[in-house]
């Protein structure tokens, strides 16, 4: 099979690589039907983050059983399958607690930008459809494999409950799926912080009520003004810098929380913007496998479209052009389709 | 009057005052029937926050109404009152989200160790009982002015519920209430992280399931023993150092929650113990008035004695020693009579 390989800054390559096999009885091979490339993948692709040998890419996907191990029973092949961007057991105390990223058993990928992909933990990871969706849905499904479910923990960490104001703090897929996880819960006001036209159309699209043009201090100015001078109830943060951390912690009402999904790139956490203020910061990477259930009905019944944040399709084969575009933001994120 | 005034480090003086009186039509006059020390005017009592100049002391108190403002209307001259460590409006829109120690007209005191008090916005401040109370239960009532207010804003902040194992990090008056809140909002387990035999007796009649001893991380260590190996849903940081922070954060399974009301003599929060670990963290300054209602009916129906914090009563021309056996560790808390 041919599968993404980072080789170093701005260096991806698709190569031939060996075929995966079950390894454990507990495995599944999925042949990939979509893929795509993680705002997370960018911090490597742009030498943020060191790449010391050349590495299998990629953590998103969809697509059809090939095969399972002996302790599969809950898919099987030739089911169409989601799974999170990480695997999780769905049985350890940490996620019978709802904390599935950081399941006891859990485990990455050795690269979902590749045309098959072994899953460990098949029966805790992956959800199958009822049917083998239309080509239309394939990328809402898709984003339920991380920039969905992600946006919607950002929501759910920062306690966003029907008649909330919302800050989303970040306008990338990751944001723009916050918006539509806040909408969904029941936000009254929805304050997207976006300075791209083509993404503040899209936030509106998913819910937002206010745009918010201006960044750090100017932003947070902005923020009060829109919420009678206190802050928001809930803040987005869907970035992972220190500004944007200091931004979303500023733009909390007294007594407000802040969900924070962006990787953060960050040490240290100024305790000036929350204890005295009373703003909790709470988040992660996202529990996939507890959200999946939920979000897959609202996409297969048509309440939400989270693909919407793909505003690129390229074949899988042209993977580097895909980060490139996303790099240079002339995408939000790019779908791949082998 | 007579009234405290802290002159520098370990310096603690009681001394003749001008009487307050009704400045703003919202004020009212108390004269005091108890008062106490904090654990954290001992941060100034022992030099760690610097004293620049003789200042009033205290922020606790109940007492019986003198006089009031013309303006007022929910307290009358005669009635027992207890009121919050801060004054709020209970009516601005911040009080209005319930986060009252960060009101927008809020006020603290001018010195509460003392035989008069000035409370601003008496209104949205003080809590008239329905009699005198007896002897007997000042302390109870005392105790909600701060201390069990504060513990169980930790527990709230940690999103404590019924069936949750809890970690109570302190065994200061502060961590104390905190054991006594986790146990009323139905916490399954309580462990409270105690060195000293008389406040694990306390901790236990409080509702503590658990002890520990240890601190750090053999501390942590121990915690995780105790719960399967994964940590606490819900941690109360009571203490407010680096390394308490750090062992609260530490000692949270994935996806918990840490409330700290310890005054944070930290100026960063490790972010390494939250982001990935999925670990939360909230809390800071008791918001009283918002919790005194139901915590007022707790006392007075019998249900929970939060004034068995108080180990150590003096007469409030005694105030110096009340201060210097809290410091000596010889009392949890202490008391003070006119």
């Amino acid at each position: 099979m041919r599968g993404t390989i980072i080789h170093g800054t701005r260096d991806i390559r698709f190569e031939d690589r060996d075929d995966p096999t079950i390894v454990e009885p507990t495995d599944a091979i999925v042949r990939t039907v979509a893929a795509c490339v993680c705002g997370s993948d960018l911090w490597r692709y742009r030498g943020i983050a060191e790449v010391t040998k050349p590495t299998p890419i990629g953590h998103e996907y969809v697509g059809v059983v090939e095969a399972v191990g002996n302790d599969v029973t809950t898919v099987r092949p030739g089911q169409f399958v989601v799974g999170g961007f990480l695997t999780s057991d769905n049985t350890c105390p940490v996620c019978k607690a709802g904390a599935h990223a950081n399941c006891q058993n859990g485990t990455g990928y050795d690269g979902c930008q590749a045309e098959l992909i072994r899953v460990q933990n098949a029966d805790g990871t992956l959800l199958p459809t009822p049917d083998v969706p239309d080509d239309k849905t394939i990328p809402d499904i898709l984003a339920l494999s991380d920039v969905m479910c992600t946006g919607w923990h950002a929501a759910v960490s920062a306690e966003v409950r029907p008649g909330s104001t919302v800050v989303v703090v970040g306008d990338g897929a990751v944001g723009l799926s916050g918006v539509l996880a806040a909408a969904q819960l029941g936000a009254e006001r929805v304050i997207a912080m976006s300075r791209h036209a083509d993404r503040q159309a899209l936030a509106k699209d998913f819910g937002a009520t206010h745009i918010v043009a201006e960044r750090g201090d100017d932003g947070v100015e902005q923020v009060k003004e829109l919420t009678g001078g206190i802050g928001a109830d809930a803040v987005l943060e869907c970035v992972g810098t220190h500004d944007s951390v200091v931004q979303a912690l500023q733009s909390a009402r007294p007594g407000g929380m802040v969900g924070w999904v962006g990787v953060p790139h960050v040490s240290d956490i100024p305790q000036r913007n929350m204890f005295w203020r009373n703003v909790g910061l709470r988040g992660g990477p996202a529990p996939v496998r507890a959200y999946l259930p939920n979000l897959l009905e609202l996409v297969l019944n048509g309440t939400i479209e989270p693909g919407k944040v793909f505003d690129l399709t390229l074949p899988l084969d042209q993977v580097a052009e895909g980060y490139a575009a996303m790099d240079e933001r002339r995408a939000i994120k790019t779908l791949l389709r082998p």
